[in-house]
């Protein structure tokens, strides 16, 4: 990012090169290019909201570097692992790997984890336009401070216009080191992570200090958490790219009396449709339209709240900055009210709105192959607390299943097929369930190549009386397309009717609503071994996931860089 | 260990059982046997000094369980590696690895680390009686309480007769955990560790939990800190095995109004004599012998104290309980003084008066074929504070060396060979000297197969002004002669001609003490690859290191366990 200074001048040559950015990001060369960078990753002390604390940074920063890219260009990320005693493996959130799913970065599932001193080369192509992100996909790492976006440009004209193209990530952040919420998850009795004490938008939050007896811990003056400021030109319009990558959180997000359209999700054109709020959970991504049409003589708060829990975390605040106005002067406005947290009908609502954009809409099969059911539910299992799908709570094997099914390494994983469904009839999902049967297994689903595949998230009520709570699936390596939500107990015989097939949109990540369900369709095309699971990071960490293997016979030699653990330790010296 | 109750019936049937014990240790089986150790190692909350934080645990506890053997005898360790995203590596303190070298367990010279999900399995032969040590020797871990004692009986008779042998850890301990340590180490500006927050007798210490604010997290009735307790039979005389694993401290450790006799140093023994205080490196193990003969109508103080730095660490207390004095009642008088921290002297006269037990004298070599002087320095590299040896500071490489060594594998390290000494004649020790000339390497001492080597170890200034640190020097793979000590600058032609040839005490750990020097012997007889290094975490991490290779052509086939980083990574997936 250009870093935004008080002087004027500054500012407005920082404007022109921004506008000269966007007229080359406007006509790209015809000619798809090689992207390569060199990130080195390791700890270091940040105070992203004033608190210092350890960070996983990326070549000194966090969020790391926002990879630029044309579609069909290849990037080539150089990782070199500077931590002193942890492994690392990043994933390409929303890139598909197509002919690269070795690649997906996912630890477990598609590779070794890369040791300290390793530098590991990952290789894809980003062959469609959109706003992605990448992110630590080990242990729960991703909350260190592991994560950064992937912005990629159409090489044909957008259905929409704007002047200028900005990022903005948001994140919920945590005092604790993730070794310590991994180990209170891991505990018996049960510690949870608690509410997130911030909100970061692009990295930077601000955490009372006076709450923070020891001293030179927590700083409101350090350059870490300056508030982050989106300076705009009155009168233009602005596509602002924004993601989320919290731990736990879904949030709103709002800029102090503008309205935004919706006209990106997850990589994929929206058919238009205007908020105030704009609801993003973790793992999503959304391009908004805004224009600076607002009195220009002031600021505007930019602001993110948790939604969807009850919550004691602040609100993330920022500066929409109507130049030239003084970027660090702040609104004359108390920052916008956050949305009831409860409100579950406008969360759905949006859900619902997010059609794909005409013109740009890719037809579902009308039919599907085969039907998966996911209960989702909370569960104690040998008195540790878990989530679980169908009453299987995933655990990660030690021998990446890309390569036990690869090399018929048939030990290294439990061979049995999960469950499609679960007991539909008698199980209540507005009440407390024992899920006495519930149990722990590394156990995938294998689906057959080419077909046609739906998935029902089914939520339901966790270990606490009248809760249900919003879980944020993610797929990797395929888009899928959203069919429909719904409230309650999913009916198979009457709610496939209402599926939406005329112009369903398609994403990566999608919320399933406390006690409702939501209804997903892909096309088994990629060949590979595939992560579905809660972006949440402490519930996939409990075990809210699942596998899907396919195509894996057509899968060609795999690098041996993804290699080197588990049963794929070798003898071999050189 | 036995727990000792405060039911008197309960301590009296635990005497009962570890006379029978006694009884059975000194008439073990002719037959050397082998023990099989499975160790399951994870992070955990625990409270060693009333203050909470994750430590790492093995089957739940820290320090972990003592490996009781007899001479001779094969210990085998199925190490698991229950971390989250970090690996692991244990070194066996004491034990010189003949003809296994490769379980030294040192990461980065002698194995590639353990990952997460991985069994590792050492086996190694306890083939000389003594008190030795295990720990962590990857990154930083041995510090979050990855450390433990063995303990192997002799087959022969010993030359001292006691009624009860019993074992006591000493560590320091501190509540920042080791990546936050490490991060301020390799940080500019440099963060340093500090001095620890408190002293452990056997895993236990007692933090003034009124110095924390935050609920929950101190808590002195913590069983974790309950106060150690050694309860003895009035009139028997017990050998107390005191090992000392700090991560920085140099320690003296005394028991109220009782002499002990030193009759042991690291595993061999020691020519009698009487101290009331025991000054104790990190790294070193002694045997003293305490009989029970003061007033036995009360309870004494055991306590540790911080020596050679200025500390504000309060003691470390643990109660000698007279039978049948209840085991939790404070004895009516205040913890014995510590010795002033910086009487070098009394230190220095303990190093000197350690001399080999008559009638278990190794008589040295009375020449050596190689001297290496070994300048101890505190120096700048391009802005970090490092420790340097000969100028040169340490750095691990990440293709253990016995593997690149044994498989030809060039690249794997600079094979510059470092200096043999440093400029004797200009450098001042007692001064600070600006060091420009220091580089960082990872670069090996290749030394001829069965040799003498002697080693002077030079103490001199650090970087702060009237300042020069003590340094516990470890040798991996073998036990050396400690020829003398001296102060001051070591002097080449009038030194040697001082040095006890007579009847030198062997160790493995010895200390250099502040502005002095220590003269040592060993044969390169033991085939391998050897680090040797000051014992402090901080330091050995900051580059106080070097590393011996010796008969490398003379080792056989390497196992496959070892192997899986840096260039021993591998495209074979079987």
């Amino acid at each position: 990012m250009v870093e935004l200074s008080i002087s004027g001048t500054k500012i407005l040559s920082t404007v022109l090169f921004l506008y000269l950015l966007v007229c080359l990001v406007n006509f790209p060369a015809a000619e798809a290019r090689v992207r390569h960078y060199r990130w080195k990753v390791k700890y270091e002390y940040k105070s992203p909201d004033c608190y210092k604390k350890l960070v996983i940074t990326i070549n000194g920063g966090t969020p790391g570097p926002t990879i630029v890219a044309d579609e069909g260009d290849t990037i080539i990320v150089e990782l070199e692992n500077n931590l002193l005693t942890e492994n690392l493996a990043i994933h390409w959130h929303g890139i598909r790997q197509i002919g690269t799913p070795w690649f997906d970065g996912t630890e477990g599932v598609t590779q070794c984890p890369i040791l300290p001193g390793e530098t590991f080369k990952y290789q894809f192509v980003v062959d469609r336009p959109g706003t992605y992100l990448y992110h630590a996909h080990y242990g729960m790492q991703r909350e260190a401070g592991l994560y950064g976006l992937i912005r990629v440009s159409p090489r044909q004209p957008e259905p929409f216009s704007y002047d200028h193209d900005r990022s903005i990530i948001l994140n919920d952040w945590y005092h604790k080191s993730t070794y310590e919420q991994a180990a209170g998850l891991s505990s018996i009795p049960f510690v949870w992570v608690n509410e997130p004490e911030s909100l970061l938008i692009q990295g930077k939050g601000n955490f009372n200090c006076s709450m923070v007896s020891e001293p030179g811990v927590c700083n409101t003056s350090n350059p870490d958490c300056s508030r982050y400021v989106q300076t705009v030109v009155p009168g233009q319009t602005y596509r602002l790219r924004i993601a989320s990558l919290t731990a736990l959180s879904a949030l709103s997000f709002q800029i102090e009396g503008h309205n935004m359209t919706v006209v990106e999700a997850d990589g994929h054109y929206v058919e238009p449709f205007v908020v105030q709020n704009l609801f993003i959970y973790s793992g999503e991504t959304y391009s908004v339209l805004v224009k600076a049409d607002q009195d220009p003589s002031r600021n505007y708060w930019i602001t993110t709240n948790v939604v969807s829990r009850p919550n004691t975390t602040p609100a993330g605040l920022a500066v929409f900055n109507y130049y030239p106005n003084h970027p660090r002067r702040s609104p004359p406005t108390s920052p916008p009210p956050a949305p009831a947290w409860d409100d579950v009908d406008s969360r759905m609502n949006q859900s619902i709105a997010i059609k794909a954009r005409q013109g740009h809409i890719i037809t579902p099969p009308t039919t599907s192959d085969r039907v998966i059911v996911f209960l989702n539910t909370q569960n104690k299992i040998n008195g540790y607390v878990r989530w679980s799908v169908n009453n299987v709570s995933f655990n990660l094997p030690h021998t990446p299943y890309l390569i036990a099914l690869k090399e018929n390494i048939t030990d290294a994983f439990d061979q049995t097929p999960p469950p499609d469904g679960y007991d539909f009839l008698n199980y209540d999902i507005y009440s407390v369930q024992n899920n006495t049967n519930a149990t722990s297994s590394n156990e995938i689903y294998r689906l057959q190549f080419n077909i046609t595949v739906d998935i029902i998230l089914q939520n339901a009520n966790t270990m606490n009386k009248n809760n249900s709570e919003t879980h944020p699936w993610h797929l990797h390596g395929h888009d899928f397309w959203v069919l429909g939500y719904g409230k309650g107990k999913f009916d198979m015989y009457k709610d496939p009717a209402k599926y939406n097939l005329v112009n369903p949109i398609m994403k990566n990540t999608v919320a399933v609503h406390p006690f409702g369900w939501t209804a997903l369709r892909f096309r088994t095309d990629n060949p590979g071994v595939w992560a579905f699971h809660c972006h949440i990071e402490s519930h996939f960490y409990m075990g809210m996931g699942v596998v899907f293997e396919e195509g894996i016979e057509r899968i060609g030699d795999l690098p041996s860089s993804i290699m080197g653990c588990g049963h794929t330790k070798t003898s071999n010296p050189h």
